[in-house]
């Protein structure tokens, strides 16, 4: 069995492993304050092009909630689009911190600055929550990406309404490295109050670098980590893994994210030409979404693993296929294959 | 500079980084449905003698919030010594959830039947916090070790009163094999109702193997990890480092306990012959607290690294030493020599 | 200027003040353990024809979010239609206790059987909040009711899918003595697992009685009272409101909504027979829903206060007119006039 | 029976039923927006001579919770003497909100600015919570008051250590009428960051004036108070309640104040006549606390209602008297008469 289930389904590329058993008894000081996580910070700083704290996460949701626990007021709320991982697949972490999530329908998996408008807009007195952060996956839930020009109208809007701007980037490697996006990292540090760099996603054992830009969101953040039991006394241990996905010139971060993207295409592009109809537009990230019948579902499953997105009204469904740095190319010709 | 500041300075144990490297690229189910996290429980379930729910959770302090948050209703408290590690030590973590930590002085770093009792009697109407869990830690903070006796009184208490009995192992490996100790798994799956295995002390990057005994506490205990971000994603990362810290005959996980005990025994010997006092009586584990003049401490911390219990009133020092499963007999002479 | 703002302008029938007042230097226990609340809650019961656990709260939001604490475990949800006043008007005090409340479009204001179903099936695993309990109101946000076979059928839902039933009454007197709705207070006990008597929208200086029918959620309801800062010290203060309300053998609590209802009915009737569209059909409560232009709106508004419910796009408006106990014909007739 | 057992026993003085019977019909805005909450808190503003924000609040427990939870953030908590009243008798609803309370032993009943320091000094890293409040009552839960070169050191400390203060007014009427207390509404606004003006214990039928003196911490405090479901619809009602506590010249709310002190101090002399000892020192406020024999206290309970607030090692017992705006001589002489 192939599995194209998601991209975190492999324990982690071999350099990283490699680099911690390099380091296996060495002596680091704990809680993330150790000389690794310093260099893993300073490269990506470099990238950023500007001044910025970084803090090494153990995981998405869980970075997810910190940030939204350490922005907002006890009344105030965060807006996403309905298909928001804060929104569905969180099991109520964020309302868990005490925080409403409010949405808008989505746009391709995205937010629009009309939706966080209008959203804003119903909100009007004390009877309601009061919005204080827009939060935005990149990639998307749908494997869409923000291009620069949205995602600044996006900021503009923030600004105008006193806004935050939290972008998710549990996929962010795949986001920046498709070629229907033109961001960098530096561009996120411009139009971003914070932001995270996801490694559980791109081949790290697990571990996000949460990206704070903001001034003000800076001071007694590490409190906040504990508090929320998110400091590993071993903060080393995600510190390592950082520092090899960006000691190079060229990142391995992003060539790991390069190679999942240009297995996706593989994929998308038979898919295309086999005449398979798309529930999402590819977007060139590692994220498909195709439709398929039924029968052809069931003959797939039989060699593949993968999601079912959702059952269709017509009886056919909508299924998603994730590739990560550890497809091969025999994993996708064997795919192409067979559909 | 060799550091005894604690027991979480080194990566992890090169066994343990080897088998994830062999496994780099294996596709595995994500979030702890894997074969590895079903191996590593059934393996501690051997142990245990019992059925018993068991997850894997990243860090203690998450370890602590979410079995407090999981089991207690809003009003309810937890009881615990005032040397506790939830009501010193996590910023608030418990609070965070929701709870009220109530604390007695502690004996020797632990709980005694007729505190807890004192504790709970104190507590007599809707007008203060409800008692309604036991939180103690083996080993203690200060290195001490309940013996069986010790700990079935507690729970005799515990009955008594309606108390849940949790006991926070993330130095248990220590604990267990202290030769002041008595206790084995088995014993505390017969008298805690939920107990948890340490492995970041103890040898692994990072986990630790959550044991739910009781059965009212086991139903959609997923959810509730999922629900404050204690989910990984990669769950498998935690379930393979458990899996080789317990899959032999003679586990890997009581071997490292016991070397990092035999080394600070050593140095407890070395501490005594000396005439060095003692701030806590040496119990056989991994940690010693002993009492230097401010020349000595001064001295020693040019070539050592150690953490300052406390200063005294009449100017020494309680300086606290930990060995871990790394510490080798070189570091060990060096502080005697030292001394 | 007069209001049909809401039921809450005025500050209560004067026979709840004077009682207060003829009570004035009369000692009485605290906390609600008083002969008042006592003698209230078994006029109450009476009512019901079963055994319940009455508790006076001050206000509805915080009734609210105590029964929503006191039920949900920490990974729970609640049900609503997007329209429910904890889903809009709390300003996230749901969320603030931790859980997440889950919508579906309403259905003239009102949650359905297969809306509940719908919702319920899409949380299917530990990566989403689980559902468990269901709320609604009744009367609801747009003045409409339920009917017995209604409820009965929301009944047969929740057992089914294991869900508690929550109905919030803040207006449940002018509900009940709508001539389309035909429960009783003996109906909801049967079919409810808690809800709530609305004092402050009919009469009180402030206060909701609320009832728990179900067994498993009355213990330590206290506690949690008192945990959210919602036991008032003078607990006898509500305790006479509600004496007052219920001691007759024709309540005076039915008396006053019939009152506000036939006011209502009255403002229905001159609606219809002007040819007002109606924004929500009138169901015999004291709600009313009408659509007027832009001119009638700024007419009425110099002589009248009402709320704007929406503009809508067509450019006129749909405003709300809300009697109470205190509406008197003179205010109508002038109202009925200016139409 | 005549009851001594606490100050909140008698409904309400009935200048204040009055009115609110004189306003029953009136129509006002909802939500604290209306004539008479903004004519109460001009009123006391005059006597706080200078500008603040004021919130009237249903409950003291409640108060106490908003405040903290506006204004600390997740990981910060709450400095208090260990008979604080949020440290024992609130069910945790402090720790609800998020926040730890740590504590110092309090002498007489108070803080004293060496404790405070103290307590700063231990929480030293972001392993502990922040210290950010220091929480008081004046006067405390043991009669004693503090003055204002006592709170005025209090102050200093809070600023070096950049902690607010809150001090919770619960009994204030009685503090500021001791004539061992000199402080005035005055001094507190100079003094503390906010502070609250107890109703409920001095002749409202329930309610709290919140003042609120720090510029930082007022924006957006009427969301907080929905949040948690402490804005009462009719608002109004606890502003008039204030208004008339505080529209004279002599505001009746310090002659309520007096009157319960002069019966107290009666009490107090005939206690020091008769040779009984104190448990805590009289400090010419509304609650005392003797030490009488078992075989006094049984006889005392045959005609009089108070609370037991200790059970001593030597078999007699601390019983606490309280007295009221409503306590009459006669009560008093016949109680003296008993002694």
């Amino acid at each position: 069995m192939i599995s194209f289930r998601n991209d975190y389904s492999e324990v982690a590329h071999p350099r990283i492993i490699e680099k911690l058993l390099a380091c296996a008894t060495q002596q680091n000081d704990g809680y993330g304050l150790d000389v690794h996580s310093r260099k893993a910070a300073d490269s990506i700083r470099r990238l950023l092009e500007r001044d910025a704290d970084i803090h090494f996460i153990p995981g998405g949701t869980q970075t997810n909630l910190l940030v939204i626990a350490a922005c907002l007021r006890p009344f105030e709320c965060v807006l996403t689009c309905d298909t928001g991982h804060i929104n569905v697949h969180e099991t109520g972490a964020i309302e868990g911190t005490g925080h409403k999530v409010v949405t808008v329908p989505h746009v391709d998996g995205k937010l629009t600055p009309e939706g966080i408008r209008q959203l804003f807009d119903t909100h009007e007195s004390e009877h309601m929550v009061k919005p204080r952060m827009v939060y935005l996956s990149n990639s998307t839930e749908l494997g869409t990406v923000y291009t620069k020009a949205e995602l600044a109208e996006i900021r503009k809007v923030c600004d105008e309404l006193g806004l935050l701007l939290f972008l998710d980037g549990a996929r962010l490697g795949s986001a920046l490295c498709s070629v229907f996006c033109d961001l960098t990292l530096s561009d996120l540090a411009e139009l971003c109050d914070l932001f995270y760099i996801g490694g559980t996603k791109n081949g790290a054992l697990f571990g996000e670098a949460l990206v704070i830009i903001n001034d003000a969101l800076k001071s007694d953040f590490r409190y906040m980590i504990k508090n929320r039991g998110a400091m590993l006394a071993k903060g080393f241990v995600t510190g390592i893994q950082f520092e090899v996905l960006f000691e190079d010139e060229e990142p391995l971060y992003f060539a790991l994210a390069e190679h999942a993207n240009r297995q996706a295409n593989r994929i998308a592009d038979a898919l295309t030409e086999k005449g398979y109809p798309f529930y999402a537009t590819p977007a060139g990230t590692n994220q498909l979404f195709a439709i398929v019948t039924a029968e052809k579902m069931a003959e797939l499953e039989k060699e593949f693993a993968f999601n079912i997105e959702k059952p269709l009204p017509d009886g056919r469904f909508a299924i998603r296929f994730v590739t990560s740095w550890a497809t091969t190319d025999e994993m996708v010709d064997a795919l192409i294959a067979a559909l």
